[in-house]
């Protein structure tokens, strides 16, 4: 078809190009998601339309911890049971949602709004580093735990943050690094045998 | 957290949900896709639920091909230009949109609602031959392309829109199939190759 590069049915190339905006899908996946929800499931199609209009109008940052909710406090921040004396500083909720599902952790948490990215643009207020001072200034918090990625950007970002708490009287710390869990020493890459080796404990 | 895998956000597990009605996303992709929206791109989402919208309001089948269109008839079978003694016969709008990129056929075109496939339940009718037969009964068709798929059910549904299209005075014909451009043989599967041994030409 002439027009555009796909079809000449403005509402259908105004969709193929609205779920470009998904990470990782491209044209041509966008037009085979397009194709499917018009084709078989236009039920799915409009509960996603509602979902993310309530998702927009509906959730907004936990004032505590920054993660999403819908309410003024998010349901951890708001459970009794936490220990609050402990907050695990993430990048992301997915990575909050990570630590939360190794049901090994009962603190409280401090999301990011992502990492230090001097390229990007992204410095120490754009991520909410200001924010989580005011966190710790104001709570029962004695240890953070940096958990950002182990990726240069979240080395940098724990780093940056460590340095800025450590006039305040915190125990600051840092997830172990070393040999995964299952992993056979073979197939696991040097540095991560380096580090292992720098940091080995009693057995 | 606790409640449900992701998170213990109604409206964010919802709008995680929903975007799992798209083909090949699963949960991992669906949250990291709404997690993007929510953090990134806002506007996106906005945009991505406004688009549906549109679509499922806008978006219907051109009464003559069945493909997608906004009017009556798809810009393709209101051009003058189009060859109608030719039907090219496809499984969907994104096959059509295939054979359209070539640039090479300048005549009409019928999109089935996908092909034969007894085990889902879908047989000629549901798949729009019946209309199929109207549309050439009614039109100055004199030549049928098949250009359904080459897989089992692509090759099944050309077969039986040859058997049933067979008493109309029609020429009736199938894609080529051989070996594809660019291709080295040692590559090229053996019933490719067989194939085009059969249906090898004067070169």
């Amino acid at each position: 078809m002439s027009g555009s590069p796909l079809t000449r049915v403005a509402a259908l190339d105004a969709l193929v190009d609205a779920l470009r905006s998904l990470p990782g899908v491209g044209p041509k996946s966008a037009a085979r998601m397009a194709f499917h929800l018009l084709q078989h499931d236009r039920d799915g199609a409009a509960r996603l339309a509602e979902a993310l209009r309530q998702a927009l109008a509906g959730i907004r940052r936990c004032s505590l911890c920054n993660t999403y909710t819908e309410d003024a406090l998010c349901a951890t921040c708001a459970d009794p049971r936490r220990d609050r004396r402990l907050l695990c500083v993430v990048e992301s909720p997915a990575d909050q949602s990570a630590v939360e599902q190794t049901l090994t952790y009962r603190g409280l948490y401090f999301v990011l709004m992502g990492r230090l990215s001097p390229l990007d643009g992204l410095g120490p207020k754009d991520i909410g580093i200001d924010q989580l001072v005011r966190r710790v200034q104001g709570g029962d918090v004695e240890e953070i735990i940096l958990a950002t990625n182990f990726t240069n950007e979240g080395e940098a970002t724990a780093h940056v943050i460590a340095e800025t708490l450590r006039p305040l009287d915190l125990r600051i710390t840092r997830l172990a690094r070393g040999v995964p869990s299952g992993a056979e020493l073979e197939y696991v890459d040097l540095g991560t045998i380096a580090r292992a080796l720098v940091d080995r404990r009693g057995a």
